[in-house]
C-alpha cells in the first residue's frame, strides 16, 4: 500500500484510473518563482496523447491538463502543484465481456490476488493511461532542469527488431515514432500496420539521453542516480529491462576495453553511460529500456476466469500495436523527475559547502 | 545526502568504508520472535568472503559479524538489529600512490566532484567491500522469508562471455563460481587465470530466482516489485543492466509469443519472470543483472590527477579479476531484502482484509 | 520542500490554496473493499464548513467534495483516492490592500522569507482553509477505523478561558461549539459575540479522545504513537501546545501519583492518556491542543510592509473570531489519520506473528 | 515496525538496548569537510552521563563513544557516520525479579502487547538509556549548526513544581541541574534528596531555546518546523506535553495580546516562540516539554504479571529520582537534529533560487 509517491525533495504522487473520472498528480517540492503554464505542460502531454496519428489507439482523449494549485500569477509558489486531466472518451462497455476473465500478459490476475476485487475497466490503474500523470509531472521537472540547462531526450532505438542505425537527434520530433533514424521509419510503419492486421503486437527499445547533467548527482549506496533511474524506468508499465551505457554488453568486455580513459579535457569515451559509482560524471547520461509487446492482442489466447475455469479470449477494444512510440515521452518524463530530485538534493550540499547566507530582512542596529 | 537507507517496513541502513574501522548495518522492522544467531548470518557472509579461494582477492578478512542489538536470548525482539564487521587486513599503504589520481572506471572522480574531498583508501564507500553489510542484512531478510517458505537462489549465468547452458540449481554451491552448469566451470576458471595473467578483468551476468513467492507482492505504479528489485540490484556496485524474465529479448517478440497463457493449474510459461503489472504472479521470480568487468586492472591506463594533469596509471593492490562470483551472494541478499519488505507490506493488507483481531489481555467483565 | 505528505502505510498528500481553484488530497494506502461515498466524506466536511452558523466566518463555501479515483462501484479499490473541493466564494479583492503588508501573527512574513514571493490572497497555503483537505482525508481514515470499532471524538475543552467542567460526549454534536458541557455554551457564545464587536479574537483548548484503540499501536523511539500524534496535531495552523493525558500537570506530580496502577481487569486510572513508552495501552487515548487566538483582528496593529517600512493595519475580510469550533473536526481528522496508519503498521506485525497464509488461486496437483 | 529513523536530508537511525552489548546510531547526510572528533561528541555525551553527580543513578557508565565510519583524517566525508557506545556496567540480575511483572508507568505492558515477547532487562529499548544515541547524533547536528552560528541551549525550567524565575543562560552549565536560576538550585537539590528518601520520583519542565535560526526554515502543512520539533521532542521517553512560545497560555489570550507586532528593526515581542505558520521567523526559537516523574519508584505499587495475576511490586535497581537534569541534553540534541535537517532542506531551495553553479573540472575548449 501507499506506493504511488516517488522522490525525496522533488516528490510526485499520482492518482487515477484508465476509466475513472480523472487522472492527475500532486508535485511537491518545485522551487518557487518558476514560470509555469498549462500550455507548457500540455505540450508534453500532446506527445503521448492517444489518437494523434493513425498508428495509435483510436481512443480520442484531448488530455487537457488543468493546474489546480501551486501557481500564482504565472509563477510557481513553492507549494504543491496539483494537475488534473479529466477522462472524456471512456467506453467501459467494451470491457464488460472481460469482466471475469484474466487477460494474459496483463495485471488482471495479480491485481485480483493483491486486492481481492477487480476494476475490470481497461486495466484500471495498471493501464498505460496511468502514465499521463507522469508526463504531466515530468513537465514540471523539465522546467526545473531548464534553469540548469539540462536537456533530456528520449527516442525509439528499436521497434519489433528494426533498429535505428544512425542516431540523429534532430529527426526525433519529425516523425510520429520518435525515431532518430529516418531511414528506418518507413519499415517501422509498415511493421506496425502489418502487425495490426495480424491482430498482434510488438515491443522495442527506448533510449533516453540527458545532456548537461553536472558531475556529482546521485547518492552512494542505495540512492545512486543509476539505481533511482532503474526504479523510475522499471516502474513504467511494460518495461522488462534496463541498461546504463554499455549495459549488458559490458558483461562481455574486458576491463581494459570497458573503462573510459580520462584526458585533461574529459572522458575519452562513454561506455559508463555518464555514471560511475552511481554518481553522474558530467558526460551524457545514457539509459535504455526494453519494452515488451503490449499484451492486448486480437488473437485467441488461453486463460482462466475469476472462478479458475479455462476460457479462450480475444481482446477487443482500442489498443495500440506497440507501447512505442507513446512510451517515449513517459520514459523521458521519468528521467527528468529523477534528475530534478537529485539536482535539488545535491544543491543542498553545494549550498552548505559554499556556506551561502540566508537572506536578512530587518535592519541590524 | 542521506541515501544509505533502503525499504519501507523492513528497512536497512548501512555504513562503513573499505579501509575504515568497521562496516555494518542497522536492520529495522524485523518481526519479533524469530531465532537468529551470529552463525546464521556468518554463513551468508562466508559466501562472499574474500580470499576463500585462489580465484579471488588475497585480502584476508575473516569478516566476523557481531550482533549488537535486537536479539535477546536467541530471538529477535522487534527492535533494530545492528550488525558490525570490523576490518582487519587493512593495507591502506597500497593506495597512497593513487592518492591524487582518478582511477578510470572507478568512482574516484565522481566522489571528488560530489564531496569535494577524497577518501583515497581503496574506494572508501564505493568499494565492493561496502556490500558486506548488505549480505549481513540480507541474512535477516532470509530468516523472515523462510517462515513463508520463500527461497532465493542466485547464480552465475555467464562469465566473460562463457554462458551456463544447463541450469542445475544443485550445482551452484558445489563450485567456487556459483555456476549452475558444471560443464563450463573449468573453462571459466581458465579464463579467470588467463585474464589475471594479462592484468585485465572480466564481467558477467548473474541471475536470481525466487521460489515460493506468493501472488500479490508489490505496489502498483512507483513501488512495483519489479521497480524495487531494479533499484535494489542496480544499486550494487558494477551493475550496468537489469532484466526481468525475457528481458531485452521481450522487445523483439510479438505479443502472441510473449504473453504467458494461463490454465486452470497455473501459467503455462514464465516469460514474465513472475511479475505482471509489477506485482508477483506466484510463479518463480526471475531477474538478471549485467556486471561490468572490475575497473582495477594492472595494465597502463590514461587518466588525470586531482589537478587535472594527464598521467598514466597501473592499478596495483589485491583485486579480484571479476566481481563474479562474489557479487552473487550480494544480489541474492538484495532480492531477499526487497521481498521481505514487500511481504510485510502485503501482510498489512491481508490482515486488514481478514480483520484479524488484536490480542486482548485483560478479562472482560 | 516536499512537506505536504504524511504517513507511512496510510499516506495523505494535500494541495490547494485558500483562494486558488481547488483544494484536495490524495489518500494512498486505503485497503480495498471498503464502502465509501461522497456523502460519507461530505458529512465530515460539513462539520468544519464555514458560514454554517452566525458564530463563524460568512465566507459561503458549500465545500462539495468529489471522489476522483480509487473507488469503483461504491468500494475502495486499494488505489489512491483523490478528493477535490472546488473553491467558489473567492473574494481575493479584499486582500489587495494587504498585498504588501505582513499581517502580525500570520505566516505572511515567514512565507516571504522562505519563498521570496508572495501569494497574498487570504494566506494562500497557510490559511486555515488548507485544513479542508485534512478533514476529507480523515473521513477515509474514519472508515478504516470503523472496521476495528475505533471511535475518535473531538471537542472544545475551553474557549477564551471558559472551561467545560462536565464532559458529556452526548452533548458535543448538539451545539455549534462542539462543547461537551452545555452549561457553559451560552457563556461561550456571549464571549464570541462580545469579542467580535471588539474586533478581537480568542483561542482555546481542544481535546480528542479515541476509544477502542487496541494495545500495541506505535513504534518505539521516533515513530511513537505519541510522537506522531504530536506532529499531526502541531501541524494544524494555530496550534501552540500539545498534551497527552495528564500533560503539563504530570510535571508537578510524584511518580506515586502519576503512575497508573494495574489490576487484573485493567488500568485503575488513565493519567498516561492511553500511551506508555509511546505505544497504546488499550485505554482511551487522550490528547489536547492549545489553539491560539486567530491573528486576523479588526484592531489597528503595528507592522511592516515588504519594503520594511512601518505601517499600521486593520485586517478586514471575513474572519472567524476563533479557530474553535472549526478546528475540532480538523484535530479529530488528524488523530484518525495517525491511528489508521499505525493500525496498518501493527497489522503487518500481527499478520506475520500469526503467519497468516496468502490466498491460493490455482489448483495444486 | 521500522520506526527508528528520523529526518529527511539529515537522517538519524538509532539502535541498542539498555542492557545489550552496545548502543549507537548511524547519522546519514552530514555534509563533507567538517572537522569532527570523538572528543567533540564525547563532550555532549558527558552532559547526560549517568553517575556524574550524587543526584543521579549510580549506574557507572563511561559512555565512551567511538566513530566507526564517515570521518577521514579528522573531517567528515559525506558518508554515514556510525557511532557506537559499548555498555559496560550492565547488571541485568537486578531485573530478574521483575521478569514477569509489568511495572506501572513503564512500557513493559505495551511492549509485551506489541511484540508478544519481553526483554525484561531494564526496559530494553524503552529505557532512557536509549537516548544516549540521540545525544551522540545531536553532537553531529551541533557541528553543522555551528557553521551557521546557530546555538541551541536547553535548561531546566521547573523541577517538581519549583520554577526558575530568572533565566540566566550563563548559569546553566554551572550547576548539575542545568538550571538557569541559581537561586532555586538549593531548593531543587533538597527536593531531589527528600524524594529519594521517600522512594518516590518527580518530573519537571525543560525549555530549549535556539538562537541565530534564520527565517524560512520549516515546510508548510505537515513538515512544519513546529510539527517536526513536536515529534522530535515528544519521541523522548517521559515527555507528556509540548509548547511553542506562549504555549497553552496563548489559548487564554486575545489576538490583540498574542500577536507579535513588527517594527522596522524586527518583532517587538516573541509570544510566537520564533515560528509563524510553522516556519521560523528569525527570532529565538522557544519550545518546552513536560517531563513526567520517572515511573521507577521504591514504593509498593499494584500491578499484574504476564499471566494477568495481581501482584504488588517495589522497583529496585539504580534509578534517577527525575529524568531531569539528564533529559536536558537529550532535548537539546533533538532540537539540533530537527534544525540541521531543515537547514539543509532550505539550503536546497536557496541554492536553486541563486542558481548557484556546479563546479567544473575539465578545461573547456
Amino acid at each position: 500500500m501507499a506506493g504511488n509517491t516517488f522522490g525525496t525533495l522533488f516528490r510526485v504522487t499520482t492518482f487515477g484510473e484508465s476509466h475513472g473520472k480523472a487522472l492527475g498528480c500532486v508535485v511537491d517540492g518545485c522551487p518557487p518563482g518558476l514560470s509555469l503554464s498549462e500550455e507548457y505542460i500540455q505540450a508534453e502531454l500532446d506527445k503521448r496523447r492517444p489518437g494523434k496519428s493513425h498508428l495509435e489507439t483510436q481512443r480520442k482523449e484531448k488530455d487537457r491538463v488543468q493546474i489546480l494549485s501551486g501557481v500564482f500569477e504565472g509563477l510557481t509558489t513553492g507549494h504543491p502543484i496539483a494537475l488534473i486531466i479529466f477522462n472524456e472518451d471512456v467506453q467501459s462497455k467494451a470491457y464488460e465481456p472481460l469482466k471475469d476473465v484474466f487477460r494474459p500478459g496483463h495485471a488482471d490476475f495479480t491485481y485480483f490476488m493483491k486486492y481481492g476485487i477487480r476494476d475490470y475497466r481497461g486495466g484500471g490503474r495498471a493501464s498505460g493511461r496511468e502514465t499521463v500523470a507522469r508526463v504531466a509531472a515530468g513537465a514540471i521537472a523539465k522546467r526545473i532542469l531548464e534553469e540548469y540547462k539540462i536537456q533530456v531526450i528520449g527516442y525509439t532505438l528499436s521497434l519489433g527488431g528494426i533498429k535505428a542505425q544512425n542516431i540523429d537527434l534532430e529527426e526525433i520530433e519529425k516523425n510520429p515514432l520518435f525515431c532518430p533514424d529516418k531511414s528506418v521509419v518507413p519499415e517501422m510503419v509498415e511493421l506496425i500496420e502489418k502487425t495490426r492486421k495480424e491482430g498482434d503486437s510488438i515491443g522495442g527499445v527506448v533510449e533516453v539521453v540527458a545532456k548537461g547533467v553536472p558531475a556529482g548527482l546521485g547518492e552512494p549506496v542505495f540512492d545512486k542516480l543509476s539505481a533511482d533511474l532503474a526504479k523510475a524506468l522499471c516502474s513504467i508499465p511494460a518495461v522488462k529491462g534496463f541498461e546504463i551505457g554499455a549495459g549488458f554488453k559490458a558483461a562481455e568486455l574486458k576491463g581494459s576495453q570497458n573503462n573510459d580513459p580520462i584526458s585533461s579535457s574529459g572522458f575519452l569515451k562513454n561506455d559508463a553511460g555518464g555514471m560511475l559509482g552511481g554518481i553522474s560524471t558530467g558526460q551524457d547520461l545514457v539509459v535504455r529500456i526494453a519494452v515488451k509487446p503490449i499484451p492486448s492482442i486480437a488473437k485467441p489466447q488461453k486463460t482462466v476466469n475469476t472462478k479458475g475455469e479455462e476460457v479462450e479470449i480475444i481482446v477487443g477494444g482500442r489498443h495500440d500495436v506497440s507501447a512505442i512510440p507513446r512510451i517515449v515521452p513517459v520514459a523521458t518524463a521519468m528521467v527528468r523527475i529523477v534528475l530534478a530530485d537529485h539536482l535539488l538534493r545535491q544543491l543542498a550540499y553545494l549550498a552548505f559547502r559554499a556556506r551561502i547566507p540566508f537572506p536578512d530582512f530587518f535592519k541590524k542596529d
